[in-house]
């Protein structure tokens, strides 16, 4: 006799990454896998970032606990950035500095929403979000994050979906896994529909600096209220190219910050000291390195969006951007799943399955092409059209 | 109008040591405070350690992800590690990487326990414990930590509380708070009547280093089917004086894990890395630092035990061990947060009252001596005797 599991854990499935590798047959036909599967990008983080870190880890109290909220260089770093990057106003003690992007998620839902609350999703959504909503017993509400040939969720659907119970309305742009990046009209207008409801608008916005438009992301940091509706979530992970030291943050009002104090003292304490002086130096230091970075990725997309231009390509892309594309498939008798499975076993590509997103994804396919150079797309283009058969 | 907060995070109060904090009247008289509030020792992290940190900060791979579970070295030193010291049978598959012991429980029990199941939980307690478990809207059943003479829990009392919703017993051994080492056939004694019940014991032993006695803290690991009911909770943060890394374990059965790892993914998705290697490295190469560093905080355990025996002194210790002495004060009018502000504000010695963790406590004070040399438990006596009047 053992003991017994919880049930609403239990029935979570498990993150499915893991099980796309056991797709993979390799060496059958001597080609290079193209790994598509997920958003890291193909360089190691800033040789100074490395020695920046290796510089700090020798310094006393490096190996000590930070405030529950991070270090306050880092909090005020990151307000500093925030407030230009978006022209808002952001107060560094309206910063919590989380271990990644998943805990600022996990926290800050943890604080607004109970079993038996519900938020409203838009579908096709990031996995570890229904994932730790299922865990909680909050019900998630699903809207279209694809609408016609807008490839983002309408304020109407959501607001229909609205009631007593409903806690947050949670969207991510630049969207994973679609790749879409929500028009700053259309998040402004979540914004005023949250603030009107009387529940919280929380954005995860990990993947905002590979955005091409250096016009801000929205207006919501500008609004002068922006604290009565508004929880921004972000993750240093992808953009310096540091998913291992598990960096990110959560910028909300002072009251909501409160709350996570407390889950995050039970979560993790804080953010690892090392990690949190590594952000800081990407945030102070790493601008030129980030803008090629940037780049670089940018001509990636460029190359991808380019390859699927070629005629004899029945998949289409639906959207793309940041780090990813989301694209349909040509085939009629076959879930996203079989697809995936089928290009991973014999086309040497492994990308994920809508499926894995959420429910009438099965025309879909996830690529992340972080993993991918710019001359790979080509290739990729052929291996598709060679799947058409 | 704004959006509403979790009930069940916001009647939780916020972390207690910030608030001791504020207590402390400095430079009044012209005397160091005597810390006593956090069990962190008073020593760096291991230059060595510092050395490997900066040398894996320029491997490529450590600002990449690990798996969820950890690195595979630093799961298999720990098996290795806890097998030895238990002389038990730990595989590297039932060890799971985590950031930091917090994490640990907090993963733990929720793969356990859902809202309305209940856990035995002595009291005083750790309160990160509690906080959790409310946040959580499981119950925690208390029963006394401390029983006559006896400074640990009696299989007996828990028994009695165990019902259908019941689904651990949870126990931190060496004591936090009151520094008390648990008898190995006491621990034993519930790890049978948890199996014998069907549900898990769960012992935080983030401690167990700073033991005296070289025999294993109890003998669950070498039970042949200690998987059944047995969850241990480890930290590397004290012994290896690497509090900010936040680098923990959990070793349970793969059947938990397997919960215990979609948990991980949201709350985590994996310790960080670095903090990873630096544990590697603490295990695998810090014994000789790791154990004159124990040898260390034993002389100042033997010294604040030889200074509460001065006969002037009406302060009595109950229990200690470890990093902690539980103590009861000699004050009948007045509560241990009196006592204790009173110590701060009056006398120069800040450390936490009783009533921080749990109901019963109030004539308690719980001295965290890890950042105390031997020769400030004179002058900790001296104040004490001071503050009689």
């Amino acid at each position: 006799m053992t003991y017994a599991v919880n049930p609403a854990i239990h029935r979570i499935e498990a993150p499915p990454i893991m099980e796309a590798q056991t797709w993979v047959r390799p060496g059958l036909r001597n080609r290079t896998l193209l790994n598509l599967c997920q958003a890291v990008p193909s360089w190691p983080s800033a040789e100074e970032l490395d020695d920046e870190v290796a510089r700090v880890a020798k310094l006393p109290g490096t190996s000590l606990y930070t405030d529950i909220f991070g270090i306050p260089e880092l909090r005020q770093a990151i307000a500093a950035h925030m407030s230009e990057d978006y022209r808002g106003s952001i107060a560094a003690e309206e910063v919590c500095v989380t271990s990644g992007c998943n805990q600022a998620f996990a926290a800050s839902i943890m604080a607004i929403a109970k079993a038996g609350d519900n938020v409203i999703l838009p579908v096709p959504y990031f996995f570890n979000h229904t994932m730790w909503l299922g865990m909680l017993n909050v019900e998630a509400r699903h809207v279209p994050a694809i609408r016609g040939s807008d490839p983002w969720p309408a304020v109407e659907d959501a607001a229909r979906l609205i009631d007593a119970n409903t806690r947050a309305i949670v969207l991510c742009s630049p969207n994973n896994p679609t790749g879409s990046i929500y028009p700053p009209n259309v998040i402004d207008a979540f914004f005023d529909l949250a603030k009107s409801r009387g529940i919280a608008l929380v954005i995860d916005e990990t993947y905002k600096d590979f955005r091409a438009d250096p016009a801000p992301p929205h207006g919501i940091f500008s609004k002068p209220s922006w604290q009565d509706a508004f929880i921004h979530l972000y993750s240093f992970s992808k953009v310096f190219s540091m998913t291992g030291y598990r960096a990110g943050s959560i910028i909300a009002s002072t009251r909501i910050l409160g709350e996570v104090e407390k889950i995050l003292d039970c979560m993790a304490i804080c953010a690892p000291h090392i990690s949190q002086r590594a952000a800081l130096f990407g945030l102070t230091s790493l601008d030129a390195w980030k803008r090629e970075k940037i780049a670089t990725m940018r001509a990636r997309l460029e190359a991808l969006r380019a390859g699927f231009s070629r005629p004899s390509l029945k998949y289409r892309m639906v959207s793309s951007g940041a780090l990813f594309a989301y694209v349909e498939h040509p085939f009629d008798g076959e879930t996203a799943k079989q697809v995936a499975m089928r290009l991973a076993g014999e086309h040497d590509v492994l990308c994920l399955p809508g499926s894995m997103f959420g429910a009438g994804q099965d025309r879909y396919l996830r690529i992340a092409f972080a993993n991918a150079e710019a001359g790979d797309m080509e290739t990729l283009v052929d291996r598709l059209v060679e799947s058409q058969g």
